[in-house]
């Protein structure tokens, strides 16, 4: 990963928005700029170099993983030494005031509290724009080769779920086999909390796997992500258990060319309020898009939910290097739901479907 | 559970803090309140009644699950619609202010600044205590319990754990096989990412487990736990590989009197430092207290990481009902270390531990 070019750039944005410095609290955005994976850390990116702070437990994993930055080990919280330290730092270099952007949807009203108590009167605080998060909307090779991969690994479990779905087995247990061969295949963890939805619980969009047995007919939802070297991958399946009715297999199909239009829609330049739209219309014209009840999809990468959001009046343009997620659903309370998903790379010309696998209709 | 006694303990706190109401945006304070467990919400604690404000994914989980409060489903973001709520509520009802208290520790300060949007002149906002998490710190009979439960699911997971363990498995390996066990058991998920370091990888105090083999000689440290009916638990236990020097039987000797020495010192009325320093004290007789790089233990619950902090400075006194963790360490960066760790519950007269097994040195 070039870690000197993404926060080459970060600085470049900070000079355009008038900030020394930026303090990063957020974990997948201090990975991103510097490498470091472990879970307390504060990143210092200024205009003359960036700097790590960390406590003793991840002494040795710091000196491992970061790139680009000094590591400094603290014993107070990282956000405040971090200020402390760059206070010296400034007054005794020279004697005008800094501007420092913080990350305000991520940093805590208490921790706020607490910088203004050792900030002085040298260090000036702002909220900033979220700069990380939009250059982490579009990945580098590196990144789409990560994601590749977590993609493959996360589309095998499918198969898995398939052996394991049967009338009367738990959910928990589909789910079990499904993170046993992620972690088999080298997983870090589950990327979210597995679904696995049968029957009226597929009608839930959030139906994490449940004692709940499967009945003898319904659909199942199965909504699974794996993490693999820091990466997400994010997919949905839908299968029927039992004879499937007419209806089932047209709620299926609708779903499925909704799911198909908004993949065809998505392109560099377009913007995603359209691929949302191409999704609702077609299940419009099947007289289902009142039961379309969440948005078509969500960036991908460090984080399960990244930048952009694929919904209803998002404006925000494709470019090549964006991931998203394409996953329209249908959901009839009490009764049943269907969600088709599958994660999709902006090319130049178009997208690709990562890791294209068949999505006809499966009765077990 | 009773909510609506936990959500009078809060009410009387609030009156006693001059507060007429409370956000609360924590999603395990709110479970805690009102049994909601869903991923997005808002509750309102208000002296005359309670109120959850969620959104549509949530309709039907809301109406399972929320006891003692009524049930607002929103469009837009919740804390936000309970704050406009609360002001339209006020103001029909009578011309004077009302006092609302938020949670600095978990609120952003993007936001609070979207509240001051919306909170008009009839709200005045302001950062309350922790009282909700104060109120957690002693568990009722009802989440003793899950938490036994949880701890009891948990503990099985070594056994298998035991069985995995050989030179040349990775350490991801074993992890699955515990993590698939807990699943098969019934678990919502793990706590905390499972924690497999062998050799010299087991002096990371968070060696996650890796692609790494395990060496033919040298420490594990399994450190995992499940999630049971949204209540977690924790354990570590370090066994040897290979042929098991003096030296490392005399350091898990060491680790293991520690720990015990710090279980002793459990009872009510004892301050948390005072079983933190039982725990170095037995280290520094064996010449190992400064490779003891963390603190002693930390609640448990419904979260993984509660308070009390046990460790040095920390004066919060032990009561009945208290659940923490004993996890004494000692760590040789880039060579060895062990950890042994097991919760414990406060009782009348001392501690009792959950689930005891046994701890005697393992050499596989």
């Amino acid at each position: 990963m070039d870690y000197p070019a993404r926060q080459k750039r970060l600085r470049e944005d900070l000079l355009a928005r008038r900030l020394d410095a930026l303090l990063i609290s957020h974990l997948p955005n201090i990975r991103y700029l510097c490498g470091f994976s472990g879970s307390a850390a504060a990143l210092l990116v200024a205009s003359d170099g960036s700097t790590l702070f960390t406590d003793g437990r991840y002494t040795q994993q710091a000196k491992a993983e970061v790139k680009a930055a000094g590591i400094r080990i603290v014993r107070t919280g990282p956000l405040n030494s971090a200020v402390e330290w760059l206070g010296r730092r400034r007054s005794s270099n020279r004697g005008k005031g800094i501007n420092l952007g913080i990350e305000g949807q991520y940093l805590t009203v208490s921790a706020r509290r607490a910088l203004a108590k050792v900030q002085g009167k040298s260090i000036r605080i702002r909220e900033a724009p979220d700069l990380v998060e939009r250059a982490r909307m579009v990945k580098d090779a590196g990144e789409i080769a990560l994601i590749r991969s977590a993609v493959t690994l996360g589309a095998a479990l499918f198969d898995r779920a398939l052996q394991a779905i049967r009338p009367g087995v738990r959910e928990v247990e589909v789910a079990a086999e499904m993170e046993y061969a992620a972690r088999k295949g080298g997983a870090d963890g589950m990327a979210f909390d597995t679904i696995v939805a049968a029957g009226p619980r597929s009608a839930l969009p959030h139906g994490r796997a449940s004692e709940a047995a499967i009945a003898p007919d319904g659909f199942v939802v199965c909504d699974f992500g794996v993490i693999l070297h820091g990466y997400c991958s994010d997919r949905t399946r839908t299968v029927y258990v039992g004879a499937a009715t007419g209806e089932a297999r047209r709620v299926y199909e609708a779903v499925l060319s909704s799911q198909q239009a908004a993949i065809a829609a998505v392109r560099p330049g377009a913007e995603v309020r359209r691929v949302d739209g191409a999704a609702r219309k077609t299940l419009q014209k099947h007289g289902l898009a009142q039961y379309f009840t969440h948005s078509t999809g969500h960036g991908v990468g460090l984080e399960i939910h990244e930048s952009p959001r694929v919904a209803r009046g998002q404006q925000e343009i494709l470019r090549p290097g964006m991931v998203i997620t394409i996953e329209p659903g249908v959901y009839l309370p009490g009764q049943w739901g269907v969600r088709i998903e599958d994660m999709v790379v902006v090319t130049e010309q178009g997208c690709e479907v990562l890791s294209p696998t068949q999505k006809e209709f499966i009765v077990i």
